[in-house]
């Protein structure tokens, strides 16, 4: 089958890419990967992959990259929390054009092709309860939170009406994420972990006792997966079938404050590590981080088969293996 | 002072429109009225009075509608519930692009204008609860709601980033409605009340036990001038002020079934009048109805000073006294 991940450069596109190659369970004829940027060459060398480097808000780029045979498309591509709060328009070409677009596409073909969508906790916000449930309304208090909730409504309108058979998650904040710093407010739960393990100093912006709501790589690029397998019957509202039919869902994630974050990095790999975390508060940062939720109960995604992470010691160590060579 | 009236030309926008002109509370300079057809010519002889006739999906006809000196929009147009459920592609148009537009109009201007939005209880849908609160999701089961919920997502995110003062208000069904029916799902509540009262027949396509959230026109004109005059700080989630800003709230209606409204029509009119209501029930009607949430408490709108009918009775006396000449 032909699959497009939009943001396939960025490290969940390119991790989901290597894992549908590696298994190939969808018998992957061509994966087109769309990014600012090419994917790796450890990629590109695959013969099924096609690279499509441009910018996502050209309705040209994603026609060729979207085809009448393309059978799924990952939607990952987005400007970032704190990016799209600092350039409205680029937030908006990206994260509400873009999409708009692409279920555009996917209705002018009448092919109904399988859409993944990346959402994010951020689409939360506001008044909210200590603990989210899966009734809780969207309030969104950034532009990037916007954006993703008006895509989740899309995406279940689109669905409904037959145009695309569509899916979108709501992503815990992806920790601990390769690579280089982004301009997510999120960026410092990973680099308090990965620069010290790399030898070197992380700022922290915000306080020990700040609350996260985190899950892995590895538990998103499968939760990813498994959001593209389910049956569209799997996703109704409720258990017994009522309450019709919702295209959307919070991942299950782990409740975690950053300082019992930086203590589990002193768990596995050591005090001196652990001492690399320098503690620098940054309103700007913290207002945002403030305002996202931090504890989940998810029934509806735990009865729908998404997987969990058990620790922030197991995440590190994963890390750790994937990353760093174990 | 200057505003702009979109759906100028419907029965809410002349209503809205005259009881701006009439009492001038707000010293109308200028009041644009956008519609695809004209304004009557009560509305057009007043020399404050500029018609604009078109298309709302043109950039142009909006750009000429919104100045830098328009003060306040009415967004009142719109392609209904089952219009839009038949025509996508309209629907998108007059119902997420053109409100997209206004709303970029007003960002490129850099003035913050007063932008008021009518949204619809159809934002509502799926698993819902017997009794609406001011926290339920908005899981639309339609596009017209999803492309209402989306328009209430904009509103917000375009305040809170300074580029408007918005507020958007979720009408519940109008009735009684003067003129002919149109292509709302809901038409037939004013069609059973109206026709009768004029000597005529009228099909009802739902079951006398449906129940309906509905308001009267002089409620939803009261309430959409409210909206308008309440100072910003009055658009708090809660009463003490905490839970953020939102600038989105359910209006208070009154909670009745269809064959309760035909009961006050006969107690106000005559077993005659009433005995001209047929009942014909269509699938596709009730479905859609069946979809809408019908019971509310809405302490928010209540401490903002929204306001409420009394009863079916009071309502179908003021269309008399309103649309009948008494």
């Amino acid at each position: 089958m032909k699959i497009t991940i939009t943001g396939g450069s960025g490290f969940i596109g390119r991790k989901l890419a290597r894992a549908l190659l590696d298994d190939n369970a969808l018998g992957v004829e061509r994966l087109t990967m769309v990014d600012m940027v090419d994917p790796p060459a450890e990629l590109t060398e695959d013969a099924r992959v096609r690279a499509i480097s441009g910018d996502i808000g050209s309705s040209e780029l994603l026609g060729d990259a979207i085809g009448s045979d393309t059978k799924a498309v990952f939607h990952l591509a987005a400007v970032v929390s704190a990016g799209a709060e600092e350039d409205f328009e680029l937030g908006k070409t990206v994260n509400l054009d873009s999409t708009l677009e692409i279920l555009e596409i996917a209705r002018r073909h009448g092919t109904c092709p399988k859409i993944v969508f990346a959402s994010s906790c951020a689409a939360y916000g506001g008044d909210m309860p200590d603990v989210i449930t899966d009734r809780q309304q969207l309030t969104p208090q950034t532009s990037y939170g916007t954006q993703k909730a008006i895509g989740e409504l899309l995406i279940n309108d689109y669905s409904r009406r037959g145009f695309i058979d569509g899916r979108a998650l709501r992503y815990p904040t992806v920790v601990v994420r390769p690579g280089k710093p982004n301009k997510a407010a999120s960026t410092f739960a990973s680099s308090i972990i990965r620069e010290p393990l790399h030898g070197q100093e992380a700022l922290c912006p915000v306080a020990p006792e700040t609350p996260m709501w985190l899950a892995s790589p590895r538990s998103i690029v499968a939760n990813t997966r498994i959001a593209h397998d389910l049956p569209a019957e799997a996703w109704t509202a409720k258990a017994d079938g009522s309450g019709g039919t919702w295209r959307a869902v919070a991942l299950p994630g782990f409740h975690v404050s950053v300082g019992e974050m930086v203590a589990a990095l002193e768990r596995v790999a050591g005090p001196e590590v652990a001492a690399r975390v320098k503690w620098e508060r940054d309103p700007f940062i913290e207002k945002i981080v403030h305002g996202w939720p931090n504890n989940f109960e998810t029934p509806r995604a735990d009865r729908m088969g998404f997987r969990r992470d058990q620790d922030m010691d197991g995440v590190i160590r994963a890390f750790i293996e994937d990353e760093m060579g174990g």
